[in-house]
Parts: structure tokens; sequence; C-alpha cells
């Protein structure tokens, strides 16, 4: 089938044309179509079996050659839905519980047809609402741990390893990462804007060389250091979630880069829901109760990631049995993912792809104090990235800040 | 045609077909060939037209499936040749008067028709005859840096890199490397053999966890660091000169990895011969000239290494563009150059491929003597990684070794 842009009123036509009839749906049922695309980039439908009393539904997500928020100006590759679909593969074989399902997959149409995750909601909104995930932490922690370990050198034979590299590169999507997240934001550049109060703080930024060099440093790493099959992409926007699941979706950015950056991108962005919480004009202890749940699920990730990381390695990581080197690796990773998780801050409030946690802050005054805090925070983690030893202290560093 | 290995009595005919009949040599001339292999892996013939009076002469290298030296229990790619007429093509852009032409490649032979050389020496062996090339160092130093960078993405677009990084793995040839190199010789392993009185000095390496963390991590940047195309195999058998010219040879090792692998093979291997040059047997003074003349190359190979890709980077790496990040680009090379070069030494003593330098010394008690001495530089070198600043400083450490 040559590819075409479904629609909500094609795109149910399609389903009917697939096993999925017979499958999930009943040979000859009716089957309705919403549009969900709310994304920056694709088109989303949900398909079910009824408006009011469904019994079943699935997720249609297909790639435009563009990206949708931007438009045609802002090409981007269909071929993502095939990078988005190669990880999906290989999470769940390792983290089957924490990624959605996928039921079809149709390359020529660049689609997949995926579980309706419809008892979930995506992170970033619930922590909006001041909603405690008592499971997150944990199932996040362990989901970086599989993940990153078993596509990494650690654990792969050097060989299929290497093909993997090769097979997976994503130059398309990395550029967007490179240009978005590591050097506009930095520059001038039109795709950037933000608060116009916030501009002597961005100046600041931008003409202190040692902060620049350690940006440079972390962009290079980003481009070179192809450790492990990552997600690309993980901040609270890719994460659905409710009290008992969670599920990791939205993979399209995924390469064999480096460890940290999905543990960086992560925290910077728990951190800036943390600094947000300030500004919504909730009370004094409300805030503090949620803050402190957030950096309760910083040191949770990071101390269930780093023991899960450490026992996957003394069972499985046979050319690398030396507990030294363990240590010096989980501290470098430490290291590594403040400095992106820096980066990622600041370039959500500086560069093209802004934060509904800060953006949806009406109060300016309240807004302008938060955003100049969250700078504050980035560039305090990247400074500080050479240094930390504990996760520990990140948590104390986002206290003072914050204060 | 399908392959099949040349012999000294069919490579003149291979050769009449060609259309290097007309060029190189006249149409109908008598072709003669001498079988010149002594490195370990090919086959390597040179074809001339005359034994005494030759005015045209060619070198024929064609890989074998599996390393000459060992035999077939040591398979190797066919491929490989491949890689080497690829590492060449891209040598020759940036740096043509520093690598052997290439007049033919036959893919399906496997086979590769090169410049002969025969105004040249091998390095390792005009060292061990004290032979001082005044243009070595400053060769070798803009050829590292011209190779280095502009195969880098401080100079490539981003894209081009990755497609270049996916399309140039080498993964037998690599784990070559990373098991006579980083592995095999820091454990038990039939590949391994040394003179039996390093034992305890070979013995106590093997137990010192923090070194065998910083080799692992050395080991783990080999693989998973993509900065650039390097050779791959940057010894003294790898470089062929005279009083004026240098020509690199031997990239079948070659792939996207890190920069200061090449710069730390050259140099352990220099330090290999700083070493030998003691047992001899040569007058003190001899020694001491020629030592100071190595630990010279080895400062100019660096300075002029920095200041070349300095002066590249500021003028091609536009969106690098930090003095601060130069200077910390160039330290980090210069420390893991100091790492990946003192693995190079060690693993010379230990590992399955010794190198002549110190194998021919005869006297037992004089080469058990520099053997240790190379051993604990290479040591040292590992150890001071982390902390080296300045070239002046290695060099400084060498004649404290060497002592």
């Amino acid at each position: 089938m040559t590819y075409r842009p479904l629609e909500i009123s094609t795109v149910t036509d399609y389903i009917r044309d697939t096993a999925l009839m017979g499958s999930i749906f009943s040979k000859d049922e009716t089957l309705v179509a919403e549009d969900l695309a709310d994304g920056n980039v694709n088109l989303v439908f949900r398909v079910s079996n009824g408006t009011t009393s469904k019994t079943a539904s699935v997720i249609v997500k297909q790639a435009l050659p563009y990206a949708r928020a931007v438009g045609e100006s802002f090409p981007m590759p269909l071929k993502r839905i095939s990078v988005e679909h190669h990880a999906l593969t290989v999470q769940a074989q390792y983290c089957p519980q924490w990624v959605p399902r996928v039921y079809y997959y149709d390359e020529d149409m660049a689609l997949m047809v995926m579980e309706d995750l419809n008892q979930h909601v995506i992170m970033r909104k619930g922590m909006m609402q001041q909603i405690q995930y008592p499971q997150f932490a944990r199932h996040l922690g362990l989901f970086l741990a599989r993940t990153l370990f078993y596509t990494s050198d650690l654990y792969c034979a050097s060989e299929v390893k290497k093909q993997q590299v090769s097979l997976r590169i994503n130059p398309e999507l990395c550029r967007v990462t490179e240009d978005l997240v590591f050097t506009h934001p930095f520059i001038d550049h039109p795709g950037n804007h933000w608060n116009p109060r916030l501009t002597e703080e961005i100046d600041e930024i931008r003409t202190d060389s040692p902060l620049l060099a350690q940006i440079m440093d972390l962009k290079d790493r980003f481009m070179t250091h192809a450790e492990a099959l990552i997600h690309g992409d993980l901040h609270t926007g890719s994460i659905m979630l409710n009290q008992h699941h969670t599920a990791v979706i939205d993979p399209e950015f995924s390469f064999y880069g480096p460890m940290a950056f999905d543990v960086g991108s992560l925290l910077g962005n728990l951190a800036i829901s943390y600094v947000a919480q300030g500004a919504y004009g909730l009370n004094t202890k409300t805030v503090a109760e949620y803050r402190r749940w957030i950096a309760e699920s910083i040191q949770t990730i990071w101390t269930v990631f780093s023991l899960e990381f450490r026992s996957l390695w003394r069972t499985y990581a046979h050319s690398w049995k030396n507990e030294v080197y363990i240590d010096q690796y989980l501290h470098r990773l430490l290291r590594e993912s403040l400095g992106f998780g820096g980066v990622e801050i600041i370039r959500r409030i500086v560069g093209l792809a802004h934060t509904v946690d800060l953006e949806h802050i009406t109060d300016n005054e309240m807004k302008t104090y938060a955003e100049i805090t969250a700078l504050r925070m980035g560039r305090l983690w990247i400074q500080r990235s050479h240094q930390l030893t504990h996760i520990d202290e990140l948590v104390s560093l986002m206290r003072e800040v914050a204060l």
C-alpha cells in the first residue's frame, strides 16, 4: 500500500481491512474513530467499537512527512515510525510491563496500531494536578536500568552490538536534538522564544564560556558515545501512568547514544515540575508536600536504577567484572545525567519546545520567578556535574535553589 | 572474478590482465614477482619490470580469509581490504603526501595494487638501527590532526558523519583489538605468552583493581566513542619512511573510534623503542642520544598535532567555537592517549603480538630488564593518565622510568 495520511473519516476503513477484525475487534462490528492528536508531530486516532459502552479500543499512530504542529516547513522522515517500532520491540523484550503493546505495524503507511492506554494520563499533566504516583519511580528506575544495560556492550556480543549501532542510526531525529537541545538555545536562532523578562539571565548564560564549554562537551557525548539503545526523548510527556501502571511511550528519537541522556532528560523534566509547583497559587503545605514527593522520586529513580544496573552487571557482564569500575561507571552516569538534565531544563525555557508545566502559569510575575529559578537550576546542574558524588546532593541542591 | 589467493607464479599473469599494462608498465614488457610477506596477515608481492635494472614496480597486497602467520584457525574477513581501501582513500583526501598511492583495487579478489615504497623502510626496523628521521614527527603530527579532525563531528555534517559511522563499522577487526589489546593480556588466555621472569610483575598488574578499572574504561571508550575515522593500528610497523618522506600504511583496522587510540598507539610504540635501546649493547652516549631524539619526537608529534588541530578547529568548526572547550578537548585527548599508549605497551609484552624491538634482544638479563621497565612504564602511563596536563610531563616520566 502506498503512503497516504489517514483521516478521521478513513481510519476505521483502514482498520476494517486488517487482521485486527477477529482479534481485537469482532469480525463485523461497527468502529468509531476519535482524533486525539495533541503531540507535536504525528497523527493519532482512537478507534473503538462504540461511543458509550466500548469494550475494545486501539490507538492508531501515523507519521506525517513533517512535524504536525509546525507544518511542512519542518520535514521529518516517515521512517521514524520504524525507529519507534523497533525501540518498542526491544524495550518489550526487557520491560514488557512498561511499554504499550503494538498490535499491528504497517511500514508503508508509516503507521502502528497500539494498546489504548485509556486508564493512564500523561505524567506531565498529572503532575500539574499534584498527583503522586507511588509506583512511578521504581518502574522508571528499573526501565532505565534494563533497557540501557541489555542493549550495551556490557551485555551484548561486540559484533552484534556494532551491527545494531549501524542499523539504528537515526540521523534526522538526532539532528533535531542536537539543534533544539544543545545548540539553538545558546545562540541567536529564530526558533528560540522566551519570556522577555528573562533576557538578562539568558545573556548571562550565553556569555559564560566555561558553561558553554560544558554544554559542548555534553553535545559531543550525545553525538559520539554509542553506549546503549536509548529512548532519546524521555520527558514526563513520554510517560503515561496511573497509581498502578506506568508506560513509557514515543521512542521515535531512539538510537545508540549515551545512557545518561535518558536519565538526565527525565530528571530535568521532574525538576521543571518541582520549580513550577511554586507558581500554581497552591498553599505552601501542598507545594512542600508535592515537592517532597518529586525529590523522593528522583532519589528512588537513581537508587533503583543503580541497584538494578549493578545487579545485572554482576550477573551478566562477564568481561567487565571489577567493583572499582562499576562504581566509577555509575558515578560517571550520575554526573553526566546531571549535565544532560541541566541542558534540558534550560532549553525548555529558551528554545523552540517549552513545557506546559511552566507555560500555563497565568500570573506573569510568578511565571518569571519560576523560569528564572529553573534557569538557575539548569545552570547549577551543569556546573556541579563535575563534582556530584551522590544523588542526595542533587536533591539538596534542588531544595536550595527553589527556596 | 571469484576470489582465489595469488601465488608468486600467478601474480604476474594477474597484473598482465589489468589496465596497469600501459600505465605503470609498458604494454608488452616482462614482469617479475617477489614474495614480500613478512607481516602477520596478508599476502604481499612486489611485481616489477626487471630483476636488476627495474624502472617500474608495484606492491600487490591480497587478503587471505585467515591470518597468514597464525593459520586457518584465526579467520579474518576478506572485507578488510575494502576497509583499508576506503581508509586510504579518505586519508589521501587530506594527506596525499603521507599515504601510499593505490593504483588498482579488485574487491572480488580482495586485492589492492599499490605504490612500491622501496625507498622507505619500516620505522620499527630503522629505530632498531638508531636512525633518526628528522621529518617523521612533524609529518605524523599533521597526519593525525588532519585525518582525525576532518572525519569528526567538528568538521562533518551531523547526518553525513552518522552515515559514515554506520557504513564503516569493522566488527571483526575491532574484536581483534578488543581481545588482544584490552582483554586477554589481563586475564589467563592461551594466546598470551611472555618471558617467564616477568610473571611476578604481570601478576601484580592483573591483581591491581584500580588499574584494571582504568583499562576497562579505555576499552569502553574504544568500543563506544565514534569520534573520527581512526587508523586503528598506528604502530611503528605501520609507518614506512626515510629522511624525507613518511608513509602511513595498513589501515585495515580503521573504523570510527576514539581519536586518542591512534595517538596513544604511536606514542606507546615509540616508548617501547625508547626502553629497548638500553638493551642493545650500545654505548651510553649512543643510547642517550637516540633516546633524546625519541623524546623530542614525542614532544613534536603532540605539539604539531595540537597546533594543527587547534588551527583547523578555529577555521572550520563553526558550531564548536569556544576556546575553553578547545583546551579541555585537547587535554582530554592527551590524557586518553597516555592511557591507550600504556595499554599498548603492556599488551606488547604479555599478549599475543610482541614487537621485534624487544624480541630480538639476545641477552636474557638485558631483555628481562627492558621488559620490566616497559611494563612499569605502561602501568605508570595508565595511572598518570588522569592527571597529565602537558606533554613535557610524559617525557620526564619516560626519562625517570628508563633510568
